[in-house]
């Protein structure tokens, strides 16, 4: 995992590496949220499978789905474009028009940013979110008992992406949830609404088994899940039997799918939409080696250091 | 120019344009500064020609220039690199023990980013400030009377860059100007506690004459500045000697000497440093079809529209 390597390398470097861990700082002194996350063509997408419009929208998407795991309301972006010179004045106004369609849809404002050339097209956005609860989110803050909950399915975007990058059929929802993913700020809202102490939270970014694995580890605290809760849209395990892919794999280590990852005690659960926040597993006891097991019809696949770094989202 | 093009199609794209305009937004609501500047391989810097340290806080500067032209007190910064797969270990600690040195410097603190792959290196920092007066500055803000004043020197950096391209001996404080430019954070922040009111402040990232023209067009008042008055390093005027080059053009138009360019009264000007803010000119009547002439021994050069967009620098 180069992303991982190389994060380790920038913590030892800086003499302050304290607001490094979570997607999203929290400055006290401002009370603001902040978040910056870049999207690389032919490393994120590909201009032969997205449109400029979809690709605006993913790029403020993404970052937006990281102020709704702090539970922040998002106010205003960022945008630094990169792009080469010939590039058509089409692609512009329909890549702007995609950022300003969700920022509309979230009442964020575009504030500022860059334009510069380059060979390949890079698209960064920080956003910056303001507090929408007295308390916070982190992925340290998982604690015995928690119930484990998640938003949306699995495994839909790397459907998605395995579709358009082999030229295969997949029904349009498919193909949606990976090129114009939808971020949780609604849900990340209704649940800020409904806390009584911090939680944990984290987009599921770079796969679920992967933010499950962040979690437990940032938390000590072993976690174990139940695979059959983890919901999967029958699209998506259709497609994978025509294609002879391992759903599961997709479910569990896809990434790009931006859904959020909770841990909450059983009262919160129990104020919270069952439709909307689906209880997948529990956490277990305070670990300083924690564990993060997946079980599946009594077989339990056990997450090591090992399976995640050869399974987590390649960002390289 | 590309990139004045793409912004009037920003501009146009964009439901609430009104932030676009100064390099820095202020949030009137968090009461803070944003700035989000991007360095590119092969647009803005070479491997061959600087060090990934030099790289490092030369990202970081540039941002900061922003800050400082909008008089605000650096804070904080993300910063979100993308880069080949295989780039050396030392190469990432050797970048952010650059991006570190100017963050202690100027008691900044790095909160995040992202790291990511792509074919070449691209570094996008946002940076954060606080205010640091009650009055503001924009580029809008240039009045009748008022002088015209910058800090350092022009043209250093653009015969540092072309020393560099071309192979050329040229003494190190050319080479550094280009390299390792100083955001001149303390001038701002002196100049901060002595005004009574708004002020035109801009920096010269893209050349003395840009900004001159821009400040000019932003404020619609006319300028007149003496280029004899503007402070060129001597080392400079002889590089352009012995290689054949016009340095007039180099201070006027050469671009990234990251120095501010500041409109103020004859009584705020009377109470700084003439030794850091030197006065070349002065602030003509308000006008809607506003001009900048520069006076060369009585020659005096208008630039126009045309001419601007021919000279401006380049980021494509």
């Amino acid at each position: 995992m180069r992303e991982l390597h190389f994060l380790e390398i920038i913590k030892n470097t800086l003499s302050n590496s304290s607001f490094i861990g979570d997607d999203c700082a929290y400055l006290d002194d401002l009370d603001i949220y902040v978040t910056h996350d870049t999207l690389v063509e032919n490393v994120h997408f590909s201009l032969y499978t997205t449109s400029p419009y979809l690709l605006g929208r993913k790029a403020v998407s993404v970052n937006l789905s990281d102020l709704a795991a702090a539970l922040a309301i998002p106010k205003y972006i960022t945008v630094s474009l990169s792009m080469p010179k010939l590039t058509k004045d089409s692609f512009v106004s329909e890549l702007y028009r995609g950022i300003n369609d969700v920022c509309k849809e979230y009442n964020v404002k575009v504030i500022g940013g860059d334009i510069t050339g380059s060979e390949k097209i890079v698209i960064s956005v920080c956003a910056i979110g303001k507090k929408n609860s007295m308390f916070s989110a982190s992925r340290s803050y998982a604690k015995k008992g928690d119930v484990v909950l998640v938003t949306g399915e699995f495994g839909t975007s790397a459907a998605g992406f395995h579709a358009l990058s082999s030229f295969l059929y997949a029904d349009n929802d498919i193909i949606n949830a990976h090129l114009n993913p939808v971020p949780r700020i609604n849900e990340a809202s209704k649940l800020s609404n409904i806390i009584d102490s911090n939680i944990a939270v984290m987009d599921c970014s770079d796969g679920l088994a992967d933010a499950l694995y962040k979690v437990s580890l940032a938390s000590n605290h072993s976690i174990k899940i139940d695979f059959n809760k983890v919901p999967v849209n029958p699209n998506v395990k259709q497609y994978c039997t025509v294609n002879n892919l391992d759903y599961k794999k997709l479910a569990l280590w896809g990434g790009e799918d931006f859904e959020l990852l909770i841990c909450v005690n059983e009262e919160i659960y129990s104020k919270l939409d069952e439709n909307i926040f689906k209880c997948i597993g529990i956490v277990q006891n305070k670990d300083n080696n924690p564990s993060v097991v997946i079980d599946d019809n009594g077989n339990g696949e056990k997450i090591t250091k090992k399976i995640f770094e050869e399974n987590s989202f390649n960002h390289f």
